[in-house]
């Protein structure tokens, strides 16, 4: 059997490269515009760099990295022979794929913060790694594309990445994006109103179900964390709260226990809400993000009835660089999945045609001995950036211009012997059919002018 | 202590990336110029796709993924108790990160024989990876830029790629490559000569270390191959050998027993040599290049006195997608190293200063109860395309102004009440230092007109 590549993996064909290379661009161009700097981290990190940061879930999709030589020589004998693949995976692995961009950044930031002047504010577009099970819209690699702003507390970068989210999807014609947002100091007021402050995290875990699964379906599961039967309708009803304006937001405070985490995010997005004017924008108790590392506010952004999750999401994190030996560096960052983008555009059908660049023109020599000539008047063109190839082969014209149509080149240049001796070329035109003799001065201003 | 980045791999800042951008760029104008177009593969191939194919030096260095969950679990108990991790590798990895990008190239031809224009002409930039030692120009993760040419046997693309490889090597100011040419059938005939052809393998792994090691001290490694002492001159004489043009060419037929090996490459080399008139070319009959999948002409280009050690290779394949299920499909390709030309720049301090795309204004507002305004001003410069950002902190104007300067932003703007009464800005020109009130017409036009 023919070996393809790994399930959940793509090869990209020119043709799919030049659409994703449009989003990246799009993407790229709205972050530089924003003063974002560019930098690249390594493929793998160290397994410790990464371990404890994504949930339990997600650290089940770290793809580790087997070690190099004879790597069972100083494996525990004991959890060997008890076919102990928890205790041994540790023993035998010590890298691993990144998960994300946001942690290796955060490791970059620590390990180079003598470099760096902070606010630090950074993009970063490069494949991360999940093994996870392949599905729609749901692949082992994937790019992302992140912006993060490192170093301040102030509120305006989220105000600003909100902006970011209405010039990404509107210079990708994706108009009717919707953008969730919500507060994990919220959720945390939440829990504590609910009286389940120690059941936290599967408390988010639940609420982040609430997207595929109805509140009802789900009753029990709340229930199983210790809310009060009596507390199921608040808690149902927090749910349906969706404005995100100043004076809905005041009023949360009056359905919730007091607490300073109840302060503080009600502060923070009423800040917020009063300096973005974005329609596309509605609160969601229910987001939570399942990332161990967000503390503050969170963002979430998708097209309804695509038929993939989000697009894009995001959050403040405070204590991330903490792992690296860098406190008090308070972060906060957006990413884009430019592969569930490429999909949505696929499926409403939004691509234009793309300028793809490709060949301009085909040589064809008639035989090797006017392979010297062929070469002189390729170079020729290649200086005027005309791109040019030459068809390696001597088979009949007729494949030739077969292939110059299937590859959709626009001109043909016949050399042979004849045209060496007038110095002229044959020149055809691919789309009208018609043929003519060309000096080499002609030959260039034909295909310039040509569109 | 504080985690690193991993042994052998880079982070990279805005700084270097720019410079590696502009190598890239370079080279994938050339390529493009030329009619290639770009592809993209996955990170991790099956193992299978990856093995038998890189000698048995390249499959150690081989990065393999471990397998999912219980891994353990279906393991052969007998190889697990007697710790042989030869033989529990292929048991417990299923996947391996990619070593070079021609062996996944000749898995995506196969794979999509079907949607394929033949003779295809791809390049693909993408990192590689080797658990190899890290040394100085020797990285575990690597940018690879490769240029291919498959389904023909025309010497074309070989001329071709000379031509490239000048075109590349001059639009980077790297004037004083050399390249090496050699063929794989030539080393054939060479062990026939020699009565070693079993050994043949071996044989080229020893003249690849000619390269760093004399002739002399070799001389025992090659005799116990079974080089007769008779034949040792002969060998040593054929080292010496440089001139690459058709004449000297043609006299290695009077020096080596006559074999359709030797006529073949003889006839290729001359036909090349014919229709090449780059001074950097030399023969080098030493030159074996490790990789087991070559069959014709290879190549090797390098910086003499660098330090580093080649910059680009490449050969011609006639048999590499047979493993993929796809016969009779030659191929030619080269591949740049995109970090060692970067160091090799570096070294040779080649870098005129880049233009570093970065933020061109600094809004410094006074504080929160102008931020409404700051966003609105903002918003005017970037869809000028200037690019801007706002200091998201309410620090002293100094501490700002100091940010500005260690960024190089050329312009800083105030906002205060006062600006925003009067409907101007503070326009501060970090060059000259000088300071002025400005309408918003004004300020688009201050900061168009400066380079």
């Amino acid at each position: 059997m023919a070996l393809g590549n790994p399930k959940g993996t793509r090869d990209f064909s020119p043709k799919q490269l030049a659409k994703r290379e449009h989003i990246q661009n799009c993407i790229e161009n709205i972050y530089k515009s924003y003063g974002f700097m560019k930098i690249e981290t390594p493929a793998f990190e160290h397994l410790e760099t990464l371990t404890g940061k994504y949930g339990d879930e997600g650290e089940k999709l770290l793809f580790k990295i087997l070690n190099s030589g004879d790597f069972l020589a100083k494996v525990d004998e004991h959890h060997l022979q008890g076919k102990n693949s928890q205790k041994i995976a540790p023993q035998i692995s010590k890298k691993g794929l990144r998960y994300d961009l946001t942690v290796p950044f955060a490791r970059y930031v620590a390990q180079h913060q003598n470099d760096i002047v902070f606010p630090f504010k950074r993009y970063q577009i490069q494949n991360v790694y999940r093994a996870d099970r392949p599905q729609k819209g749901r692949y082992q690699e994937f790019l992302q594309c992140d912006a993060d702003v490192i170093g301040t507390n102030s509120l305006l970068p989220e105000i600003e990445f909100i902006k970011i989210f209405h010039a990404i999807f509107s210079s990708l014609q994706l108009f009717d994006y919707e953008i969730a947002i919500n507060h994990r100091k919220l959720l945390e007021a939440m829990a504590k109103h609910l009286k389940i402050e120690k059941q936290f995290i599967p408390f988010t875990v639940l609420l982040d179900k609430l997207d595929k699964i109805p509140f009802q379906k789900l009753e029990e599961n709340f229930s199983n964390l210790g809310i009060q039967a009596s507390d199921m309708n608040t808690l149902e009803s927090w749910m349906q709260k969706r404005s995100f304006n100043a004076m809905e937001l005041s009023q949360l405070s009056d359905l919730m226990q007091k607490s300073t985490a109840l302060e503080e995010a009600l502060e923070e997005l009423i800040l917020i809400a009063n300096h973005t004017d974005n329609q596309n924008i509605t609160l969601h108790l229910g987001l939570a993000r399942g990332l161990d590392y967000y503390t503050g506010c969170i963002f979430e952004a998708k097209i309804p009835k695509s038929g993939v999750g989000s697009l894009s999401g995001g959050g403040r994190y405070d204590n991330l660089s903490d792992a690296f030996g860098l406190k008090q560096m308070s972060g906060v960052g957006i990413s884009f999945g430019l592969d569930r983008i490429s999909d949505v555009m696929d499926e409403k059908k939004l691509w234009t045609p793309l300028h793809q660049e490709s060949t301009r023109v085909l040589i064809t020599p008639l035989d090797k001995s006017v392979w010297k000539e062929t070469l002189k008047i390729a170079d020729t063109l290649r200086e005027q950036n005309i791109s040019t190839e030459i068809y390696p082969d001597h088979k009949k014209l007729k494949k030739q211009l077969e292939y110059a149509h299937k590859r959709k080149i626009p001109f043909v240049l016949t050399v042979g012997k004849e045209e060496i001796d007038q110095n002229k070329w044959g020149l055809k035109d691919m789309d009208s059919g018609r043929q003519k003799l060309v000096s080499t001065e002609d030959l260039i201003k034909s295909i310039q002018t040509k569109n």
